[in-house]
């Protein structure tokens, strides 16, 4: 029995792929194990049922056999530690790739969520547009700092991993801002991770879902059913 | 050799325990390991030698041999693996304590970070009055959660873990705010925290290492020296 993770019936961002079930959906496709996936609409993420399986009513949530997770970096850690491909196996330099992914989780998407929360919840308020800036440049402290860090390297340290997997995720998500586009090493950090095979067919995956959420009919006629 | 962390020489909040050196400090004190602290200004976390070892320039840093960590929740997480005392040991159990550190880091402390960022950045904003209810609503969205989960339980899952070490110190920061003392068994939540005899060791640490900066004569003459 594959693992079933839970995902929005329809997709607030209409497939771009910014919520965080891409981050489990990416981790499974890296280590090659298949999954199952159960949608939820919004008012069933504020359900008994699911509360009890995520106390704070989101998704993803990752069920396998009597095992169940909520957090995205618990899960991530989790298909890391029993599948080869996203941690090191030198216990240090794994010990090291736990610290990024805790890093973009901890340090760098606090300033991005609280962006985001500017954006998308403050938009009509009256302080927003004086606001914003200062946001802004919270964000862009810990951007200059990961620039810096990252220099001309392709990983936050050495090969590919679950901590750069966090990281490329955490960074998507400024899109919209156009901050990314400051820092060159960080645009083309995160077009990396989007360009890996895994990524795609995550992508694509939780595209597909959102697809069929708006026209179900035209996808049932493509596949032929 | 014991590990060396880092910590402010002046801790901004006077010895209050807020800043996250107390979460490796408490688990350290929790598997009863020695450690050493390197003291560092504000300023001397920006310069070379510690973004070197901190790409972010704050504190804590670990140390152990060859092996440098800069966040909370991975120093916390390598300190409970390789120690008895902070996870359990069935696989499934200690999986879901790990989840709960993610919890705490990525789930209830970003909005504690808005709202002290809120509190402590825009406190002179014209803004500031009308959006703190708001920011004090996203925070409470999350406690009242929490609250629900926990009932009249000790500890989020079970046992005290490493998972309740990063809870009780992600909420610790909303003392000044009041907020707490709306989820009665959140607050004594994190007192049953602080009175832990680790808690209380790491605490007392801490805060005689601001009172040796406030005081540094009267403390030597205490001592002895």
């Amino acid at each position: 029995m594959p693992p079933v993770i839970t995902a929005f019936a329809t997709s607030p961002d209409r497939g771009q792929g910014l919520a965080r079930d891409m981050r489990v959906r990416w981790a499974l496709e890296e280590v090659s194990q298949p999954y199952d996936v159960r949608l939820l609409s919004s008012a069933e993420m504020k359900e008994p049922a699911h509360l009890a399986l995520h106390p704070f009513g989101q998704i993803p949530t990752y069920e396998e056999g009597d095992l169940s997770l909520f957090e995205t970096g618990a899960i991530v850690l989790h298909i890391a530690e029993h599948h080869a491909g996203l941690l090191p196996i030198d216990a240090k330099v794994r010990a090291r790739a736990i610290n990024w992914m805790f890093a973009a989780l901890n340090t760098v998407e606090p300033p991005i969520l609280e962006l985001a929360n500017a954006m998308l919840l403050e938009s009509d308020k009256p302080w927003s547009k004086e606001r914003l800036p200062l946001v802004m440049d919270r964000v862009r402290d810990r951007l200059e700092q990961l620039s810096a860090h990252l220099g001309d390297t392709d990983w936050v340290d050495g090969k590919f991993s679950a901590g750069d997997l966090m990281m490329v995720h955490a960074l998507q998500r400024l899109k919209p801002s156009g901050l990314l586009d400051e820092y060159p090493n960080l645009s083309a950090y995160v077009a990396r991770g989007e360009a890996r095979h895994a990524y795609m067919r995550a992508f694509a995956a939780q595209l597909e879902v959102f697809q069929m959420s708006e026209h179900p009919k035209s996808i049932c006629a493509q596949l032929g059913h």
